[in-house]
This record gives C-alpha cells, structure tokens and sequence, in this order.
C-alpha cells in the first residue's frame, strides 16, 4: 500500500436519485430523468470536484414492484445510457463515463461498437458495467417467457465478454495510414477478423470502428454471488458492490484482490469501489434527521408490505410506530429477514422506520458531518476496506452539491483525494494500464 | 401543390464523404471518421443553413469489396449512429438528427429505446432511418450463416415497426403527474404495456421512457423494390431513394404517393427527398472539371476490375483511356451494365472515367453553378419529381461551404427554401403531424 494511496470516486446515478423518496424532499429536482439541462449541472459539478466517474444505473424493464409502491417510484423511466452518456461527454472534459450494460440482452457486435464509439467521442473516458440482468420481468421483453438462469447468464457473460474485447482488437493502432500520395487509407494486414465461434456466440467481425482511445474501455463489475466474484477478477478493473459493513467490506476486499496474482493479474489494476449511500450534514445529527426526513418521504403502506415478505410474517396489523415484536423463524426468506432485523436493532427503528428505510436505500451509507465522513472513508481506504467509493446522493441536487462543497474539500485537505485529474483518460486516472491488442502485442 | 411550397433538404452523410476518393481531394478532411471536431462543424454550417436533418449513413460490417478497394476506402470505420448524434444534439439546437437502424439486427426494444431517448435529448429533432440491411457480411457478425432473405427481411421489418411504434406508445403525454403532496408520480393507468406476440417478434412492454418529444421519432426509408414502396407508403413520412433522373423521379413520386390515399394517409404527409450528389462550381464547366478531378482520385484498376463485373465482361485489356467496344450481351447482370453503358453513352466516358465514375459515385448528381443547380431543384420541385432532396456533398469541408454558402442563398431568394426554421422539431420543420397514441388517443 503505497504512502500516497488516494480514493477513487465515481458518482452512482440515477437522475432523481436512487432514493425512492428524494423527489418528493424539499429542494430536490423532480423532472430529471428527462433533463438534460439537470444531468449537465450535476456532471459538471462532479467534474468540478475531480471525480472519476459518473455511472449511470440502468435496467431494461419498467420495475416490477406492486402498484402502490410503483406509482410513487420515479425509477420508472429514464434515459438511455449511452445516447446520454454521449450527450454528457460534450459538456465535460475529464470524467469518466460508465454505461450499464447487459450481456443477457444485447448483441455483442453492437455493444462492442456503442462502447468503442463512445470512447472515441468522449476521447478516451467510457466504462462498461457489465451486468447480466436479472430482472425477470426484462426477458419478456426480449421475446423470452423464462428468464435465463443464473448460472447461464455468467457463462453468457463471460463468453461475450471475450467477444467485445475480441472485437475491440480489430485494428492496430496503427493501422490507419492515410496517405494522400499512395491512395492507400489503411492497411488491411493491421486489420483482424475475430472469427469467434463459442456455444453462445459465433461472431466474424471485424469490428468497424478503429481500436477505442482506451484500448478497451475500462471493465466495471458488481457482481457479490461466487460467479460474480470469478469473473470479477478475471475480467474487472472496477468492483462496484455495497457489503453491508466495514467488515464485510474488507473480506470482500481480500478475498477478490486475492484471486488476482493467480490469474497473473497485479493488485493495483482492480479497483474495488463499493456503492454508498452519503448523507451530508454539518454535524452527524444534522446528517440523521435529513435521512429521517428522506426516509419518511417513503410510502408507508407498500413499505409495510414489502416488509411483511422481507420478514415472512404479516406486520400491517402491528402499531407502525411501536417496535418489531419477535418475529416467528421461517425457512421462507431468511437473509432478507435477518437484514431486515440487524438494521432495526442497530438503529433502534420503528416499524414504519424501518419498512421505509428498507423501501428507500437501505445498503451501506455514511452519514454524517463532512470531518465523520472523511474519517469513515479513511478508515476504509487504509484499512482496505476499499479503494474508494461510489456514491450514491440522497437527493439532487442538494446531496450532492453538500457532498462536494463539503466532503471534498476535507479529503483533498487530508490529501486522500486528488486536486487535479492525473490524465485525460478513464484509465489514466483510475491508475489502470492501457490492455495491449491480443492480435497485434508489438 | 401549395404556391409557397419549399424543398426539405437534408444531408446524407458519411463523415468524410460518400465518394470513395473524397478523402485525397485537396483540402479534404482525412480524418474526420473519428473527429468529433470536424463533425461539429459540419452539422453547425448545415444548421446555419436552415438544413432539416443530418442524415448518419450506416452499415454493419467492413464493406466487401475487393481488398485493393477496401484498403483505398475511407468508409470502413467510423462512429456508431446513436452515440454521435446525441454528442452533435448537444451542439446545435433546430437541425434534425437522423440515424440509420436496422431491423435485421437489433432488438426492437432496445431500438425503441434508443430512438426515444435520442429524441428526448435532442428536444424532438430524431429520425429512424429504417433499413433492413442487405449486407450479407453483416450476418456473420450476428450469429448467422445465411443472410435472412429479401422477404423475410421485410416482413419483420413490419413487424418491427409496429412494435417499436407501440412501445413509443407506452405513456400518456399527461402520465407523469409528480406531486408532492400525495407521493403520486405517474399514474398507472396512463401506462399500457404493449403485449406484443407476433410471428417474429414477442415484447410485452411497456417501455421504460416517458413518450418521444414528437409522439414517434420521424420514419425515414429508403427501399426502391416494391415491398420497399409498400412498405414506404404505409410506414413512411421521409423517403430517400436515388432515382437515376428526373423522369424516373417522377414516376417513382407518383408511384408512392398515389398509394396513399388507399391507406388514409395525406400525400403531404410524405416527403419524397432523393439522395443526390451535389457539386457546385462558380460555373457549370468548374464543377465538372471538380468532379472529374475527384473521379480521378478513385483507383482505376479496382475501378476497371469492378466495372468488368458490372459489364459481364473483362475490360481490362483495352486501352483505359479509349471507349468501351460493344459489349456482348450476357444474360448475368443485365441491369448493372445496362446502367453502365448508359452512364458511359451520356457523358462520354472513357474506360478508366466510368469505371472511376462507378467506383466514386454513380447515382442521381446535380452538378453546375449555384444557378443551374438551383433550376435543376426548382424544376424537381415544381412537377413533382421531388419535396427536397437528401444531400451528397463531394469532400468535405469546401463541398458543404460551397453548397450552403453558394447554393442555398440562391435557393432562399427564389423563396423555395426556408430562411427560418418554421419550428424547433423536425416534424415542425418538415411539415408532419405528431403522431396520436393508439392507447390515450384523446
């Protein structure tokens, strides 16, 4: 662990928040899931603070959840990834831009080209986050009436991970000569076909784009399960996951960083950035009553009943503002009822506390004063906990203008985060190696 | 035909040009497949012309063509249609953004998707230029051996359209009702899932975006046979094919537009715009010789090579710069050489200019001054060979600051062109209705 070792910051978004009660929170900004006017503003802010990267979460379905509580969800719609992401590159210059995309429900020809391109537009800042989709409700879309299981979904993935990169090596680098005299524009020997041909994919290429900017654009996994674990330490340059405390942080931590000097991989060239969710105040109790106030923006009835099938016990019949009596133990859903257990006993919740925390963000946050918060993300970094974070804000543009108005400055006082962007690239600030060209190493 | 009527003008473009020797034309940008800075030029001066749209060419795989050509060709590679017009939506506010998709090769949720989220960036200015792809080295990249054929490639493309269109149906425009005060931000019932279960296709919906700023992104085709016209006059609002001169122009307007009253459809409620190649000089014998100078910067022995094919008939032992003898009749290939031959005949071509000619550009050209070329639109125009048309400029940049800084000045004083955008989406400027939603048709 080098002396200087500094966090790596990306920004989790979604345009209202990830919070399903932030649009309803005094000051926040409703409409933005079709504003561009609003995601320029908060990119911009996020450049101006030296993040690394802005994510974009995504999913391929209107979200299945009951009608109550989809009625009052403003996840619902959104833009697209990359014709945002692309838009977004023009207004910014430095950050990193990660599109959500899925190897369950795409064609890796076209992807591989999307992402190229995007790198080549934004000179050199795409990432892909490589999901595999498991809401079943996205395969109905897709001319699918099952949902592929999971174990078929990670050999899918990786196969058409070895594709797009495949794909990516079409062209040397130097494979575009150009030149006026000869009549010669490229030439043909610097040009590769994959000709792949695997039990999921049969994929000729090449691909008709020049090699991204990057190399390959930066490889970004959240992956927790085992399979997810593997194929994020064979393939990932970024490790997005939320354990739920420090010390399921650092097992996680240690168990992925690993598995890499097995695979010939260096310690360095994966980052593990786990999400968190960040709530800025200027005193720790401050912090505590903006998330209490968020929280119980949550529709009350539909949390109850979210809760009454986390728990698999009825607790609409209970008094919402008395605690959780005992709760029978049924076979029936035990990790979402423990969870849901652990947090109400360490934040002492009240039923309709808890059923809303749970229906607003209920994975790892820090919350608190900008010096609590910095402590928190020191300890993680140099505990290896952590690499750095991707944070998710409460509301917009208020949690995150409080985040980098505050925080920030704290961290680069500490010198734990940068001042000014080290490169122009995704790669060149994350610390990560350009890959070098399987068809054409010299 | 209204008094006042006025051309629709686009530009077709590839980023360097779609004449295969544009990019050793003096002056000519090279590199502009990957420059988003001279992209951003181009489509600046196209708006300040008061253009309708930017037209992305698109195809799916490196082009086959002998590698002699391939390796001369500029049009291998370039950006990905949907990631560089959302980048160029970001910088300019009225012109319309039209990217080619095929139906072949893509899903038509994603698709659907993707062109709304185009149009919500843009503020309504997307296009769907609906190709099928006949390419059969696209295939290859998709996991197909065999191209799908003519047929069926059509009939999906029906079907395809109709669920893309329904998808974009998805919400009501009043859906997203965001109030704060009762937690409620869409309502439920102004959400349809689409149910889709057709013979290729099989989508539930609904989809995840907000309805398109336009009602549906503006349908652009280009198909010439007959289920192509069919397809057109039920399906289209822009049709952009090349007929080869005015008379055939005629006759293929009356052709599509005759089908659609049959359909209920309003003949102004399609706009023909052939794709033609414009060269523009200060008189009609300098942009003959300009284009004569750039057919001569296509490789003649590819060219001669590939015009032996087109005639049946191997050319190449005759003198170059000579006439073609007679050609035998072969039954193979009767209607390329009889373009050929006719080409050749018209304008007194040698071997080595026709073949130079094919191997450049070969369909519909406009090529005078800024005045005869103004009479050849205005004649289009005015007995109904045309509603505009779909620009090829020679190289760029000089062959697009030629057209619009000469041209289309010359176009505004005779009045048959716009000198203010008549609106700020591209249906607005093209004179088309937003579609009504088959699900909220009040």
């Amino acid at each position: 662990m080098a002396a200087n070792r500094q966090l790596k910051l990306g920004a989790f978004m979604r345009p209202v928040s990830i919070h399903t009660g932030a649009w309803r929170y005094p000051g926040a900004r409703r409409d933005a899931n079709f504003s561009l006017e609003a995601l320029t503003e908060y990119i911009r802010k996020l450049e101006a603070a030296k993040f690394d990267a802005f994510f974009m979460a995504d999913h391929l379905a209107v979200l299945n959840m009951p009608i109550e509580a989809l009625r009052r969800s403003h996840t619902v719609t959104s833009f697209e990834p990359f014709t945002l992401l692309s838009a977004l590159a023009m207004v910014t210059s430095h950050i990193g831009l990660v599109a959500t995309a899925s190897t369950t429900f795409e064609q890796p020809f076209n992807l591989a080209r999307r992402f190229a391109s995007l790198d080549h537009i934004s000179s050199g800042r795409a990432g892909w986050n490589i999901v595999t989709t498991s809401n079943p409700d996205a395969a109905l879309n897709f001319g699918l009436d099952e949902h592929v299981s999971h174990a078929d979904r990670y050999a899918r993935a990786r196969e058409f991970y070895d594709v797009v990169t495949g794909l990516w090596d079409s062209f040397a680098d130097d494979a575009f000569i150009r030149d006026v005299e000869s009549g010669i524009y490229f030439d043909p020997d610097r040009m590769r076909p994959l000709n792949h041909k695997g039990p999921h994919y049969s994929v000729r290429g090449p691909l008709h784009i020049a090699r991204p900017v990057q190399g390959w654009p930066v490889i970004v996994q959240a992956g927790a399960s085992e399979p997810g674990r593997q194929l994020a330490a064979e393939t990932a340059e970024v490790v997005f996951v939320a354990p739920n405390t420090l010390d399921d942080g650092r097992r996680f931590y240690a168990d992925v960083k690993g598995r890499l000097a097995a695979l010939g991989r260096e310690r360095d060239h994966l980052k593990i950035l786990p999400g968190a969710f960040v709530v800025v105040g200027d005193t720790v109790e401050e912090a505590r009553a903006i998330r209490a106030r968020l929280d119980s923006l949550v529709h009350a009835e539909s949390a109850i009943a979210s809760l009454s099938i986390a728990l698999g016990h009825d607790v609409s019949g209970y008094d919402p503002d008395g605690y959780l009596p005992d709760i029978p133990d049924t076979e029936h859903s035990k990790s979402s009822r423990e969870r849901a257990l652990a947090i109400a006993e360490r934040e002492k919740l009240t039923i309709r506390q808890l059923a809303q925390r749970l229906g607003g963000y209920a994975g790892l946050a820090i919350v608190g004063s900008p010096q609590s918060i910095a402590d928190d993300m020191q300890e993680w970094l140099e505990t290896e906990g952590s690499d750095g974070f991707n944070l998710m804000f409460p509301y917009l543009p208020g949690g995150l203008d409080a985040f980098v108005g505050k925080v920030v400055p704290e961290l680069q006082r500490r010198g734990i985060f940068r001042t000014e962007y080290e490169g122009t690239t995704l790669r060149e600030n994350l610390g990560l190696p350009r890959p070098g060209n399987r068809f054409f190493p010299d």
